[in-house]
């Protein structure tokens, strides 16, 4: 019925008059504010708090220190638990800290009446810190000797995690040392990638009360309010079962809003206030400075190829800086590392990842989840062994890539829907790879030429990412369908909507499954732990294919219960009725309405002697995780001497399994590739290396990339039908962001013969690589 | 494991600390303020109205009439909704009118930045009236060519509705003319009950946004959200999946909050406002002039016995007297009509009444629902015709009380539990009816030959109930319940808590069924009819009754799927498990815990291969209706000059079936006790019969009895075992309120030789009745 079509977004025209109400557009009477005070340095001790100034003004109801907050290190991480004594988040957090680990670091919390004077009063306590020697690179952090940041966690270094793997191989046994003697050529890369703040608009916010029963409520703009309830009951030692969180309409989170950072410190709060009201409200510089940021890595990759273009074995070793505290950990570079290896899975690949503790902001889940990062070192690697060859590098990728039924290198299981070749060739049709590579060559030579500075080049990318976290955490979905006393339908569904339009697309699902009319489904969109059916919510791409199975039985049980219940009314045999449109129909042509959805509804609520409230609801696990795929072709124009990339076209093709909304999907692919390009060309948080201070934790001094900077986007998918999922669907959120910054540096090599293995490609970058490749 | 014990109210600590939050706790920032423009004339047309001077005041935002209404007449009555052509409410109200009914009635809203600027500018909104005849009483409202008030609804007189039926007779097939002319005597008797406000502590209250969607919430003090939802649909006439209706805690309800009075106006006031949140939070002046009150009702009634105390015949005829406007329209005399004629069945029982519309503030449904008004009427009756055959009031209701098994008058069917007899026995016991008659006897010829003018008597009464209202409306109920990973469960119903304990009741339940401990449940208390399972809610004394089962069937589900669950975790068959406290145990001697409630519960949801949340929903309807029976023993002292009643002891004895909580049903006995108490003695809303002016819609001149008025209160069960409901309960929400007017009646006259028939037995009424009767 509706599967497929670009229905408009449920929330289009709230979002787009304003009439939308976020977490600020709600609050309590009565409620009172909170202001953090904050480590001027990056590492220290507090010794002292003197509060009296701040205590003085009026309207200032309480400042508390790491002295007042419950003496429990708790795991920030939006994961959703593990119950696996091997895997689990770390616990290296308080709410209040005396130790200060990064500039921001939170040492106190003022409440008073109104933000601002609670601000101002903030910016009266004054703390004494002893200062320590600050760590921001791996450097300083993992030498000998070093201090230590959290030997709570690691007592002999700043390391949080490491790992290695060897996987691939096409199932014949080979190892990676085999696979690289086999080689006739060995290309060896080293590459980094800087951090880069989510910039959501809408900042990190977050109100808190004591109910009735003494139930902490809170009131966030979280991507995980059943997760945020977990780590809030784990934060203040209660039972979970005592937190309520409430998620209204949240303004983008990317990742940053699936970390629990403010919710377990407004339950603090409003538990130490006697449970009035308390909110926090992060200004924008807060937000940039203190709550996560995309993980920095320095990668070191090898690949080894045969002469014919075959790869026999490739690697990455990668270290990520995760700050001052762990939040999701060394997870990010495993997930990175996994996630990428199923575009090539007949190489041998090999990946080590070492996570490591400094004094820089806290690194943490951003789209994309390490993958960027990963994808990036691979797919230049892979430009760089084609082009070591002497080979097309579209032709290079096309006879690695996996195809439908190759092996998993990571459970040896087949991979049912495997479209990178596709996207490719898609890609090399769409893009015209072969006349734009050309048209780009015979630029470059005319340029060279007449002297002119612009160079023109073609890049491309390729990836593979995951449908979820399975089987490294747990995939649950929930859904509760109610049959309305009007024949229209409430959903109400654990997976939230955080902007990428899953409520719309939960209803394509049940208009599907169910028959009914997409416009008489009513999304339920605001989270209530205490009574929205539990799902770990928004991250991983997770949501249309693991809450989907939940969307489904859901419907299918309402469907039958609506059917059987048109029978007991009727007479019919509920095997020979269907539900269409707005009413019950009767299968066998002519297709005859039985009973309108509607009267059918009035009878099961009003009927004295029969019926009830027909509802149903269903909550699935789910085991598969099949992996996506991507490409990205891009054509750029450097002027060499501006040091400046224009972008002539870009375009990601997606095997994202069947595409629920087309409209939808394509405004993902868009988000994802602008934030790519940001990341790729803009972005980075820049940190001072010996001090530790970030210089540009603001909208002015980080370079965001806005509507002027971003180029028409182009999009195209090749629709493989997943079939372990009951709507076909695969993962397609977090993806979109992973291929521009590969493209775009393979593009650059293209123009200009330079290989830029750092990124962001800002002005000074380039200039610095032209400088040092002597084209400048 | 919970059911019979005096578990503490879940909200007992929220309450007397005062941090639970009603309505007016709530609020939404940016909230506007309405305050109605009301009728000073009881009866006349709207000419014209001038809002300008309003409209110039700083902070006003709008005034709206009846011309800005919607054209829809919509019923303002808290039932079900019929689906049957023969039974629905009346549609005789609009929003706001041009036809005022009542002194009180709206005619204008005005809408301004807080609730004083409202006010003050509702103060300076001129209207013009045309003044029509005042109708105040039966002889006015009925006389022929009387101005009609409804001719929307009946186009001929002002009568809102009648019937008549003649039942009973124990299956003999005598008519009541039979009966009458069997008798050896005949007493006739003429009865009047006066209104009452139900005067609970938080007035009327609401407000409601349009939220994202469009939809209309309403966050309201009602005793009935999902009522509530229907109607406000209804009024606006919009899909009512459109509306939303939250209801926190209320400040008691008592029927005053089962009419769907100022929900309509602030969902229609948000609409025209664009969606702003708009609140109406009416004075206690307003609430009490133009909300609802009790029906008067004037009676006759008839008897005929035998000389050896066999009724073999009763009657009543009685006229009710609605006001302005339907509300409830003729099911409260109906209902009372009939809800009492469970008492003695082996009578012949004749009843008509008619219900007229008046220009005097509206009846509705007030805790009774007409029952204490027509069982005031037949224990008068029947004191009078025991004391004219000189035969012992008790003994002659002994001798014709109904037993178990009896034939019920409505449907023909026994009446399984009829626990009347052994209520008026226990009573007899407790009370020491024999001794305390002849003391007070002897205390009077001893102050009649002293010349005191203390004079004291003992009076009796009994009553019946029904549990809910089948067959005439749909009685269904539905609960669900959520296992949290922390052991503990949630419970939703959409049956509510207005004070009554509900919300503990229901507790103890699903630990009584499910298992689990009374302190591992956590009751979902505020409604939200987007969420929250259907439930009609609190009304006619049915929620334990009528919500028992679902809760049962939810709470059974969730048993057994907690048991099966445990069975594949640890290997037991489910059929040798059951759940105690906060495991799961295995049955057979000796008991061992299996698996603990919470390791079941995290296992369910975080088990990557296996489980999903937990949960469990019902919703079931209900075919019966079983009356509760009760009786009420009083001794009182008259000081017959200062015509003021004194009251030395009062005991009501119930058969509400199976107690479920002792201290609160106590609780709920001492209430209604004293409410009856003050519609016997005290409170009436006075209503000037020419001009329609109400003189006393304030707490200072309605005599409403504090709790220095109010005696000791005796409290007494006879519990017997209701087998049509899994808890064995029946109503007892209502029940005490009915029996202590006739018992005091009926003490007055054995202390006094006065027949006082019409309450309440005010000084100024006793003054008048003992004038005339000479015995002052």
């Amino acid at each position: 019925m509706s599967i497929g079509q670009s229905k408009q977004r449920l929330d289009a025209e709230a979002k787009v008059t304003g009439r939308a109400r976020y977490t600020d557009d709600l609050g309590m009477p009565g409620m009172r504010h909170a202001a953090y005070v904050r480590s001027p340095i990056a590492h220290g001790l507090v010794k002292a708090v003197d509060a009296s100034a701040a205590l003085a003004l009026t309207g200032v109801d309480a400042v508390f220190t790491a002295a007042d907050v419950p003496d429990i290190l708790f795991p920030t991480a939006g994961h959703p638990y593990s119950i696996y004594p091997d895997h689990g988040d770390v616990a290296d957090v308080k709410i209040l800290t005396d130790h200060v680990r990064f500039h921001g670091d939170g040492v106190a919390l003022v409440v008073a009446k109104d933000a601002l004077t609670a601000r101002k009063a903030a910016a009266l306590v004054k703390v004494d810190y002893e200062e320590l020697p600050v760590l921001t690179s791996a450097e300083t952090a993992l030498a000998e000797g070093a201090p230590l940041l959290h030997p709570e966690i690691n007592p002999k270094s700043n390391v949080l995690g490491e790992h290695a793997f060897e996987v691939g191989g096409g199932g014949g046994g080979h190892t990676y040392a085999q696979g690289i003697a086999d080689a006739d050529v060995v290309v060896d890369g080293a590459y980094t990638t800087p951090t880069m703040q989510h910039c959501h608009l809408e900042n990190q916010t977050a109100y808190a009360y004591m109910d009735d029963m003494k139930h902490i409520v809170v009131v966030s703009s979280t991507q995980i309010p059943h997760i945020c309830r977990r780590v809030v009951g784990q934060a203040l030692g209660i039972p979970w079962a005592r937190v309520r969180v409430i998620k209204p309409y949240i303004g983008g989170g990317f990742g940053n809003k699936q970390d629990v950072i403010l919710e377990p410190v407004v339950a603090f709060l409003t538990l130490k206030m006697g449970g009035i009201p308390v909110s926090l409200d992060l200004t924008r510089e807060e937000c940039m400075l203190a709550t996560r940021v995309r993980h920095a890595f320095a990668m070191k990759a090898q690949i080894g190829i045969k002469k014919d273009g075959t790869i026999t074995a490739y690697s990455l070793d990668a270290l990520s800086n995760t700050g001052a505290y762990a939040s999701h950990g060394h997870s990010i570079a495993a997930a990175g590392g996994s996630k990428v290896c199923y575009v090539y899975p007949h190489a041998v690949y090999r990946f080590s990842a070492k996570t490591y503790y400094s004094n820089i902001p806290v690194g943490g889940a951003c789209r994309g989840y390490g993958s960027p990062q990963t994808a990036f070192a691979i797919e230049c690697l892979m430009e760089d062994a084609a082009r070591a060859i002497g080979m097309d590098p579209l032709e290079f990728r096309l006879k690695n890539v996996g195809r439908p039924g190759d092996i998993s290198p990571l459970n040896g299981k087949p991979i049912a829907t495997l479209g990178i070749g596709e996207c490719l060739e898609k890609g090399r049709d769409v893009f015209g790879w072969t006349d734009r590579k050309a048209a780009c060559a015979a630029f470059n030579k005319e340029a060279a030429k007449t002297g002119s500075p612009l160079r023109r080049g073609v890049g491309i990318s390729a990836f593979s990412y995951g449908s979820g976290t399975y089987p490294i955490n747990v995939e649950g979905g929930s859904a509760r369908l109610i049959l309305n006393q009007d024949g229209t339908v409430h959903l109400m569904t654990g997976a939230t909507e955080i902007g990428q339009g899953a409520d719309t697309t939960f209803a394509q699902m049940v208009s599907e499954t169910l028959g009914i009319a997409f416009e008489s489904i009513h999304v339920v969109s605001t989270q209530d732990t205490d009574v929205t059916p539990w799902d770990t919510s928004a991250y991983a791409s997770r949501q249309t294919y693991t809450a989907g199975p939940a969307v489904y039985e859901a419907s299918e049980t309402l469907r039958r219960k609506i059917l059987d219940y048109a029978g007991l009314m009727t007479g019919h045999s509920p095997a020979a009725l269907m539900v269409r449109g707005d009413a019950v129909v009767f299968v066998r042509a002519p297709e005859t309405v039985v009973i309108s959805l509607r009267d059918l509804a009035m009878d099961a609520y009003y009927n004295r002697d029969r019926g009830g409230q027909i509802t149903a609801e269903a909550s699935t696990k789910t085991r598969q995780n099949p992996p996506s795929f991507g490409a990205c072709f891009t054509e750029i124009e450097v002027d060499l001497e501006l040091c400046k990339v224009n972008i002539r076209e870009i375009i990601n093709i997606h095997d994202a399994g069947i595409i629920i909304n087309p409209a939808l999907a394509t405004g993902q692919v868009h988000g994802g590739m602008a934030m790519g390009i940001g990341w790729a060309l803009y972005e980075e948080l820049l940190v001072d290396e010996k001090t530790g201070r970030v210089y540009n934790n603001n909208l002015l001094d980080y370079k965001f990339p806005t509507a002027c900077d971003i180029p028409d986007l182009g999009c195209a998918f090749v629709q493989t039908r997943e079939p372990s999922g009951p709507y076909g669907s695969k993962a397609l959120g977090e993806p979109p962001l992973i291929s521009p910054a590969p493209a775009l540096r393979n593009a650059m090599l293209d123009a200009t013969g330079v290989a830029v293995n750092d990124i962001p490609m800002t002005p000074k970058t380039l200039f610095r690589a032209f400088k040092a490749a002597g084209v400048l």
